[in-house]
């Protein structure tokens, strides 16, 4: 950090010529980035909360604000304390094609955060730890990260600090003198965020603020110069716009053909499902009617408590998802929870991070999200369909445990229910659905072509349920008797919200 | 309300044979629903809280729920209080083609809200004019609004907290005794909010709920009816999801031309303006650095007091917005204000009412929303260009009194900026934009085209001064000269904030 305090002082005049040049080269390259599927991130993040609002404020004279996303973040409120720490900022990741501006980003909020001791050593390591699976991610995706460090050395620091009690008590923020006080504090946790955080993909540049016009234009020439170098890559250079399909296509095949490593005894997992569990109907009605009571009133302690909570529901077409969830959500407060029926991306969602649509539908504190499907889509239907590439759906698996990761940290109860069915139960249901005239809808081309490649999806769920058991493990339901299913989600349901509450 | 108390019991055999042609009728017209650009809305409201729940689930099984979104409506939370009544609501409006439910919607709300003491009944009042004037506008947008309110027969009322007494705990819902326990007041309340909203496009249906077969099998009639009835009209019938342009065309050319009750003598609240308003550099400079440090404090005193407030930016292009925006902004704390750049809506933006995109944008308790152009647009671009339909702007005056009216109420700082040139000064100002290359990008071949259609807008621009000044005026600025315009904007600013700081 030292070695950039520059102390360098500009002059009004050279300032002014460069700045022209400079403002063109940020709007081409801007004009250039429209056509393309990058997004991209600034971030300015640093010690210095004052400079870093001067350097916002530039940047959007500087670059066409018509086309910027930007975002300023504070301390969390008590609510957004409640969700996972990166949920506010995933809600506004820019778009491809487009520039977002994160004025104090995940970095200088977990600063302050450190520095006010609001979070100790082993938190701070813990959202170092997401903070880079997450730019990775975002980086794999395609994503440009500019990340600024704004550092004000102590000299500069302390003038600023004695001018504010002086006169210009507007400008004055009173962070300044909270960083002055812990200034050596501050330089150390910071070195251990731009330390633990310089990933190859989006490295730190760190900018001495002693002179602002030396500052926006350090920030505005890397800007410039990191876009521009992406740009001109083989794969964008000349061919704006132009679609990456055929390279995707090439890896979907591979996709949809069973790895080799996978041979058939692997589906061993399935397998296990013991498909003859039957449950009478006696039973089933006395059984639906404790856990629906019980349910009822853990939901509302679960509310009263603020526990969030998330339940997921994969399994085959017809497995009886839906039948499940509704006996769930008939013993809850339609207010408190929302049912998310998981189709194919739309093209809002299709032009971010995949996982961005899920963020977004997390629960507020006391709240529950139902899934119905879920981000497994990307390793399920999207694997065997070849809509992922090879190397996005494998990468899937990391990303997917980091998420539910950061979930469960955050104090979200979680569950995922795999509805297992065989072949030919399906095939009765497909057929019963069909003779059904309001049924008929739920049947669709996509269930047959679907039904066609159940070896495909067999090897996806057997690897889903292998490689995502990490922080919360699957519950495998047998749903050839759909009054089992419904009681054995119920059950499970339960106990996840009991265990929660009573912590 | 005591004619719907039919008494009428059903059995389950006529019920099972019924549902299924039900199911069918409502399954089909989903179908051609999603091929029209009708946004159906279905309120589930009334006395009956836990009925409601349970037609809400059945409605969820019965229709597709894939093509479902629905929400479910509680007492406002702290938050919510602090925006206007209708606008969490808005929020979760249908896109064109799809059903949305409201469970509890704002009646049921103002109902609660009402019934418990914590609106009186001039409040009560004023928030049925707003949901009437929503209502009608929603209509006239091409919405379908089915209303239904369950209403529980005191008798049976009293059957079900006796018994909830006894043993069904959870399905028990405190608000059933509490409602038993007003119950006159309850149905006095109904009477009132059920009469002051029964518009012609959006009767209300009321049902009673003793008998929950009945009660779903009627409302499931009902909007299967309704949802049938508009489809077969003329509009719909037959030629499912044809673009009705060519009828927008023909009102479009009309649009164009300037008004024959307009001539151009009536331009004269704009000409009031006086253009050669100027401020010295010097004194440009002074009242910069002060305006800039009063609004630094009152927008800090409007963040302790949790006072929202909105300004809203219009004027000719290249009349220096984009510059009084940044010497606001530059005063104020970046994590609580936000600057949306409007320009044409997007896809997801066009499928709902046109006032969508802007109810999204309000700001939180707090916070400050720029708008870089508004909703005005509606009433100069959309008029100019024939993109909004005569009756579509024509309407649109009172649409814009009610949402502004809405926010005002709700304690938002409201004030909107005309910042007036003359063709002259724009011109000058367009030839500087082309020779300085960084200025180059924000004159586009749009503002040539607009500055040939100055006469329609500047009767355009009269037309909505004048019609739109009824709840907060405008305040019409000199922009020739940008020092003048700029302090000018503060100055407003600032004395807006002030009022309503010291309030």
């Amino acid at each position: 950090l030292e070695t950039a305090e520059s102390g360098r002082k500009s002059n009004k005049k050279a300032f002014a010529s460069e700045v022209a040049e400079i403002r063109n080269g940020l709007l081409h390259a801007q004009d250039d980035l429209a056509e393309t599927d990058i997004p991209v991130l600034i971030l300015i993040d640093g010690d210095d909360f004052v400079g870093g609002e001067a350097l916002f404020d530039r940047l959007h004279e500087w670059l066409d604000a018509r086309f910027l996303r930007s975002t300023a973040y504070a301390r969390a409120t008590p609510e957004e304390e409640q969700r996972p720490f990166m949920w506010r900022f995933w809600l506004e990741m820019p778009p491809r094609g487009r520039i977002g501006v994160f004025q104090r980003s995940w970095h200088s909020v977990t600063w302050a955060d450190r520095i006010s001791g609001r979070i100790d050593d082993q938190e701070l390591d813990r959202r170092i730890e997401h903070v880079r699976s997450t730019e990775q991610g975002l980086c794999d995706d395609g994503a440009l990260i500019v990340k600024l460090w704004l550092h004000l050395p102590k000299k500069e620091l302390k003038k600023r600090v004695d001018a504010a009690r002086k006169d210009e008590t507007w400008r004055y923020h009173e962070t300044d003198s909270f960083v002055y006080k812990h200034y050596a504090e501050g330089v150390a946790i910071a070195k251990r965020i731009v330390g633990g955080t310089g990933l190859m993909a989006a490295p730190w540049t760190v900018i001495d603020t002693g002179d602002s016009r030396q500052c926006w234009l350090t920030a505005a020439r890397k800007i410039a110069h990191v876009l521009r170098e992406r740009l001109d890559t083989p794969r964008y250079a000349g061919r704006p716009g132009q679609d990456p399909t055929p390279e995707a296509d090439a890896e979907a095949d591979e996709a949809s053909t069973p790895r080799e490593d996978s041979p058939d005894v692997q589906v061993s997992v399935l397998d296990g499902v013991d498909l003859g569990a039957r449950l009478e109907r006696a039973v089933y009605r006395r059984s639906l009617d404790e856990l629906q009571a019980e349910l009822s009133d853990l939901q509302r302690e679960a509310w009263r408590l603020d526990l969030p909570s998330v339940f997921v529901f994969e399994g085959w077409d017809a497995a009886g998802k839906g039948g499940a969830i509704r006996r769930m959500t008939h013993a809850m407060r339609a207010t408190k929870y929302k049912v998310f029926p998981i189709s194919a991306p739309d093209d809002r969602e299709l032009s971010r991070h995949w996982l961005w649509r899920f963020w977004r539908r997390l629960p507020k504190p006391g709240h529950v999200s139902i899934f119905d499907r879920s981000w497994y889509g990307r390793v399920l239907v999207e694997r065997v369909q070849g809509f992922a590439t090879s190397e996005e759906w494998k990468r899937a698996y990391a990303e997917i445990e980091d998420f539910e990761a950061q979930l469960v940290e955050s104090g979200t109860v979680l569950r995922k229910f795999w509805i297992h069915i065989d072949a030919e139960e399906q095939q009765r249901r497909f057929e019963d659905r069909q003779r059904v005239s309001f049924k008929r809808h739920k049947l669709t081309a996509e269930d047959w072509r679907n039904r066609e490649r159940w070896h495909d999806y067999e090897v996806a769920a057997a690897d889903m349920v292998e490689k995502t058991s990490g922080v919360v493990p699957w519950t495998l339901v047998a749903g050839n008797d759909k009054r089992h299913a419904r009681i054995e989600v119920l059950k499970t349901v339960c106990e996840a919200l009991r265990e929660s509450v009573r912590k």
